[in-house]
């Protein structure tokens, strides 16, 4: 393999400006995973790597386990520690590290048509913290929930929120919107029931709602909430009930209750 | 108000320390509350102070809403940014500091000797992050649960869990117990039902567990879940159905949805 030693490597350059800007992501369509648990669900998600870098150190002790990794990506480098301080996001890194083409470039999941008409989506609407979209979206996948779909806010493909995903980020069907009145309506199309949550105590309390079949929740920024526009435009609002003394309830934990509810077993009885 | 300039003066050193380390809260009794939002939650909760510290633009710009506070506290400095720099757990200080006796002091919580036979508690063991139990108790708050045991783990009055639980720590009947055991045996002698929860998927799934009545529910450390001892010793094992691919929930997000589990109205038809 290979060895680079400076951080002026014009691929290092490269994968620290993937790591630290939404922006270079975007222009070129490509992001960085960081650690053994992310860089190892590369190929068991069929996913390709362009480029990888490990430290001899990790090399030596998961060699094996890093095998599947370096025969699915187009190169990998050697790299001293002082490489993988400057590559890293973390404090501790553990030394390895991967360039990935973007995910609608492999998966072309950014080009779904057709929505499941008995699916359950959620959609988050400028949600700001990637802490936040990294844990709603690993609830998404354990509750197994069709997809999520991201509109405005954090970057999907951020270090924060993979690293908060466990990777259900790389697994789960995610879709980035520009126009949330467009999905929600194309979801009405496809015979799903829109529904926009809200803290307003006088929407339609979430137990009372009727969550079968095919499901689009939207969920808000933290600080403001669905926007009036989308509000608007979903057919029923719906509600946590709160007791009161707290302000409201912190957006992943009003996530992770609501879909729990959209997936939650009808009682037969 | 009397100004204090330096931060070797004693009152400022012991405020440093008590925000610093759970040990010296335990030793001296007290803690310390940060932020404008969390100093005035102390008269607004009916707790008092010992100390605030304040900075002379804080006071200028919010004089009128701190009044309440520096009229429950002993004694009130003014204090320069560099103080309050040092003083302070967050990267941007808002400038105000209130060290305050230990709940169990002012409000004798910890003596709770009674449980509501028809109450609804969560009981965490060994929660280790204070970002994860500050969200679960503002949860807990929000969706109106009777209150909190807090057995091991993080410190309830630390700078990070108060912070994260926008003041709910101060507000929630919060008992720290030791023997969780015995916690189990009291709340089943006071006709409570007992229930640990567990990733494992052979427990009985939560939408099927009869949550009527006074319910106490054990979340786990994030890591390794709840003890066998504990699991042993509660009447019901329950589990958050999963789909699969995910590993497990994250202990916020589970606890969120155990809660709401716990509360939600039952189904009349």
């Amino acid at each position: 393999m290979e060895r680079i030693t400076s951080v002026q490597n014009p691929k290092v350059k490269r994968a620290v400006r993937l790591m630290s800007s939404a922006r270079a992501r975007r222009e070129e369509g490509a992001f960085v995973l960081e650690g053994l648990r992310l860089c190892l669900d590369v190929p068991r998600s069929g996913l390709t790597a362009e480029t990888v870098f490990v430290t001899d150190e990790l090399l030596a002790r998961h060699g094996d386990e890093l095998e599947p990794l370096l025969a699915c990506a187009e190169e990998a480098f050697l790299v001293p520690e002082h490489v993988a301080e400057r590559l890293s996001d973390t404090r501790n890194p553990q030394g390895v590290f991967c360039v990935c083409p973007s995910l609608d470039k492999q998966t072309g999941r950014n080009k779904m048509k057709q929505m499941d008409a008995a699916g359950k989506y959620l959609l988050l609407e400028n949600v700001q913290d990637p802490a936040n979209l990294g844990a709603i979206s690993r609830t998404a996948e354990a509750l197994g929930l069709t997809g999520l779909f991201v509109s405005g806010g954090c970057d999907v493909t951020g270090p924060k929120a993979l690293r908060a995903s466990m990777g259900a980020l790389l697994r789960l069907p995610v879709l980035m919107t520009d126009n949330v009145t467009e999905t929600i309506q194309q979801a009405e199309k496809s015979g799903i029931k829109t529904f926009a949550s809200t803290p307003d105590q006088t929407a339609l309390p979430i137990a009372s709602a009727d969550f079968r079949g095919g499901v689009l929740v939207v969920v808000g920024n933290e600080a403001n909430g669905v926007t009036e526009e989308t509000l608007a435009c979903c057919q029923t609002r719906i509600t946590i009930p709160m007791s009161g003394r707290a302000e409201s309830l912190n957006a992943g934990a009003a996530a992770s209750i609501l879909m729990w509810e959209m997936v939650r077993p009808y009682e037969t009885s």
